[in-house]
């Protein structure tokens, strides 16, 4: 094995040609074999694994800085300074991030894992070098997918003025996670039918020297090339043409699917088993199911991804058969919200579809462009509370983000016929613009269609009448504080009041106010950070009373990969904390 | 006067060309003397002043459907559209607004005055149009000033591939507020200065049917060109080359300080009085001196704006003076933000200044690029606070937006000394990412050199020590906490205790219980709208204890020029006010 010999970038700079190559064939090999066990994103990683060789083997990591943006090409990267073991020895292959990540390794600049940034950051690290007269490559990885993010075309915009090195590798797999949508696209695809050569030039017209590599996954091309632009001192562009998947015929076929996939895909799409597995429902497919529903009777209904599509169920089949009333803008949430209020203005009832994580990029446009035109869109926030994922994609931040901008009407359902009567409201409802925060956990269904007016704001539900203690369980975490009142009651003999909030948005006052003849204590449940959060604003409202208040949540922290179950005993979210932190305030009482 | 005749755009259709540029100049006297009087946006407006009346000859409106990008260029069309007599009688000046306002006019379409909004919004109306298979026309107006926001260049990726039309109007001046920065205006000089034939032609590039008007302040010319590109079905660019103050001269050579101007601005340049005023010191000259004194000392401090320099004092001699150590990125906070986060990394000292308002376009590069990172950059946020400005200017949610970011240390000082330790301590610091938000308000200084430690995160300050109450006055109105102290003296004999927090983001959870042995009620004095923000964290703080808590601050509403006193009196922020809720709340007690 070659892969051996390799422990430092430096180390591949011994190697013929030919040795290259074959660890480029190794390390395909290893990486398939962890992505198919842990998961992980595949097409990515092998369209930028000769790319990644070439780059270790020109540069010199870390006097030379690569900077990856979003970082889900870097698993290459990680194998090449001084990681392969996490992706060899089965037992590591959960200590390794998915994603650059500093803490790891001095050849990870920066832990990234939302898109577009690279282009920036990197244009802030020649900046520094320049002011500081030191002398190195400044290197951006960035793939066409990240392009119509406007972060990176406000970075490309001034890395072309930076009047010093910068190279920034533009990886073109002519896709994004989904297909590419927008006219930029158009002029890449010229560019590549044209072998570079065409006159009208996107990174040219933006102020930056160009260059082509039709093969971009060539490592003899890639290493002239890189060869070629090392050094300089002008802002340019390598515009690499890659394929995703790279070298895995699966992966190749279906680019889209590969992009990331669960453990065990690989396997199970090279030997299908002959009957597929039947999906049971969750908040997903029945969100598909009530655009298809709305779809037959409404033609201005339209669901808008930025580039995610897959993340919440619009695969395929949804896209053709919603056909116009589906519009991927690609990556981009800053167009999607500020478009969806046009459409909303115009007439129509859009809903765009949108992780937790990734609304973060666009708090400008919910408040001027939606919430203070009042404009009747919709945004449906998905993966929002409390997970044992990256710091990178943890939704726990989009309750303080999106509940304190004004005129916004923030919903969060707690099981199916709720979530179903609030896409029903919101879709005709013409007043306000409206947050839906999908259910994050395990499919409930009550049976019951829910008929509630959701025109009547801030009115809380109440579930359970009680005495003493409330209990105010936010969306998914509604279920766990029906946990806590039966522990209560068989731990203490407290009947609790249940409530079930469904706003986000504002305070029941009349409710709220009418617990204080029978209540000492209201306990707030959310999934998400405290700072800023639900529960704060109902321990304003108490403020100057004498009813305690009592906040779950989660701590104002990034947390990395933490598995839930720790979170929830470090936050004290298990029932069983909850009742003993409820004992003690009642105990002082 | 032909204005007379003009009731609606319909009337403008009837007139000669010659009757149209007799319009223009008529107009032009109007509004230079209106703005005079109140201040205002003049550049920008007079520039456009031919193009509007150009636009309403040729368009119907409100059928046809004209977006404003910022529109800070809308007063033309405001006097076209119906609302001629607020700017001819003085005695209604002040009721027009100086952005596009629905409310006022069926002509305007959103309310707006963030810049790089006005082309996803027209799209989101031309796609709304398409679906309901409706025929108008949709035109964008958008300066060049504003393409370089990462929402604009979404937009225009996104627009290009509609299919149908839209016409989005490049206005381009050759000015931001203040010069253009980034490799795009390359491009838009190569086409001024080849009359729009250049082969490399960025919105080609980016997909668009393109056309150019080389005097874009040519009635004739423009009409022309308009009639062209009206009905057509393939999205469209007219990128128009205007002068920005056109028919002005002392706008026409001092266009960025004639881009808005104070009251009394015009005549005083046309008069200028001998004895030019002294300029007192204040937190702007605060923030220029100290950087100038820095740079003597330390190469990698640098200054860095998104296209506002002026409204941080960062005018052109100070930008001068600082050469290397300045950056004006363009108007583009997101790449701002992540670049600063990349200087930092890369070893240097970036502060980035920016308005309250603007700083909201970066939440995800904030909290992603930056915190996430601790990458040891500095944001100043200015004009942090309740104020009489417009609804899309208004600076008061900056608290609930940054505070609840992890890692982010988020600074309010409450006087220049205090100010001046921060920026040194966080200049030194490599430890966190910290924004200070810049007092707003009058210059309040002690004398006494502030010798705090910072790096001693959450840790209050106890100004005065009394007891019953604790009076928490956060940044700007720590001076208001403390009248409301003398006055709680005054009137009910109460020693209020009196806390300067100094960061918003965190608790000092040591002091906060010592306040509980001799202290009943605790009163938070914030700057800006409650939700979120710091007030509701102390309540949060207290809420399982017995300590009362009243928090003082805006309520989660835009205010569109509400007068100051009006919002003091409408939340209780009078110190008079706030002794009437504190006397309340310590009877029930």
């Amino acid at each position: 094995m070659i892969l051996e010999k390799i422990n430092n970038p430096s180390d591949l700079k011994k190697l013929t040609l030919a040795e290259r190559n074959q660890l480029a064939d190794e390390m395909r090999e290893i990486l398939v074999h962890k992505i198919d066990i842990t998961g992980g994103h595949v097409g990515p990683n092998l369209g930028f694994l000769e790319a990644t060789i070439a780059l270790h083997t020109v540069f010199n990591s870390p006097q030379d800085k690569i900077v990856f943006d979003v970082s889900h090409q870097c698993y290459a990267h990680k194998m090449l300074t001084g990681r392969k073991k996490y992706f060899t020895d089965e037992s590591l292959y959960e200590e390794i991030s998915g994603f650059t990540a500093p803490k790891e390794s001095v050849h990870d600049l920066f832990q990234i894992g939302h898109t577009s940034t690279g282009v920036s950051l990197a244009t802030g690290l020649a900046k520094a070098r320049d002011l500081q007269h030191q002398k190195f490559n400044v290197i951006a990885v960035v793939g066409d997918g990240s392009l119509t993010g406007g972060e990176a075309l406000e970075g490309l915009d001034n890395a072309s003025v930076l009047g010093s090195n910068i190279i920034i590798i533009v990886n073109d797999n002519e896709m994004s996670i989904a297909e590419n949508h927008g006219g930029l696209y158009q002029n890449l695809r010229l560019l590549r039918e044209t072998n570079g050569t065409a006159e009208n030039n996107f990174f040219k017209a933006m102020g930056f020297e160009y260059h082509y590599v039709a093969n971009g996954n060539n490592i003899a091309d890639l290493t002239e090339m890189f060869e070629k632009v090392k050094d300089t001192n002008v802002p340019t562009i390598v515009h690499i043409h890659t394929l995703k998947g790279h070298g895995l015929k699966v992966a190749e076929e279906n680019k889209e699917l590969f992009h990331w996939i669960m453990p065990g895909t690989v396997t199970q799409m090279q030997h299908p088993s002959s009957t597929p597995a039947v999906q049971s429902p969750d908040y997903t497919s029945l969100t598909v199911d009530w655009f298809l529903q709305q779809k037959k009777t409404d033609s201005t209904v339209i669901a808008v991804t930025a580039g995610t599509p897959g993340a919440t169920g619009f695969f395929p089949d949804f896209r053709k058969e919603m056909g116009a009333q589906f519009l991927d803008v690609g990556i981009c949430e800053q167009h999607a919200v500020a478009t969806v209020s046009g459409m909303a203005k115009g007439g129509a009832k859009p809903m765009f579809a949108v992780l937790s994580t990734f609304i973060q990029r666009s708090y400008d446009q919910l408040a001027q462009d939606l919430a203070l035109n009042n404009s009747p869109a919709t945004i449906l926030v998905y993966w929002g509370g409390l997970s044992g994922m990256d710091a990178t994609h943890v939704g726990a931040f989009d309750i303080p983000l999106i509940a304190n901008i004004p005129n916004m009407i923030y919903l969060a359902p707690t099981n199916a016929e709720e979530y179903r009567a609030m896409l029903d409201w919101s879709a005709k409802q013409t007043q306000h613009s409206v947050a839906i925060r999908v259910p994050f956990g395990p499919f409930i269904t009550t049976g019951i269609p829910d008929t509630t007016d959701y025109g009547i704001l801030n009115r809380y539900q109440v579930v359970e009448e009680g005495s003493k203690v409330a209990l105010i369980g936010v969306g998914n975490f509604f279920e766990r504080a029906r946990e806590v009142k039966q522990l209560l009651k068989e731990k203490a003999g407290i009947s609790a009041t249940l409530i079930n909030p469904k706003f986000l948005t504002g305070v029941d006052a009349d409710l709220l106010n009418s617990l204080k003849k029978t209540h000492q204590l209201v306990v707030t449940l959310e999934d998400g950070v405290l700072d800023g959060g639900f529960g704060e604003k109902i321990a304003r409202f108490y403020g100057a009373s004498d009813m305690k208040v009592l906040c779950f949540g989660g701590q104002k922290e990034f947390t990395d990969r933490v598995p839930l179950d720790e979170l929830f005993i470090r936050y004290h979210l298990t029932p069983e904390l909850i009742i003993k932190d409820i004992q003690t305030v009642l105990k002082g009482a």
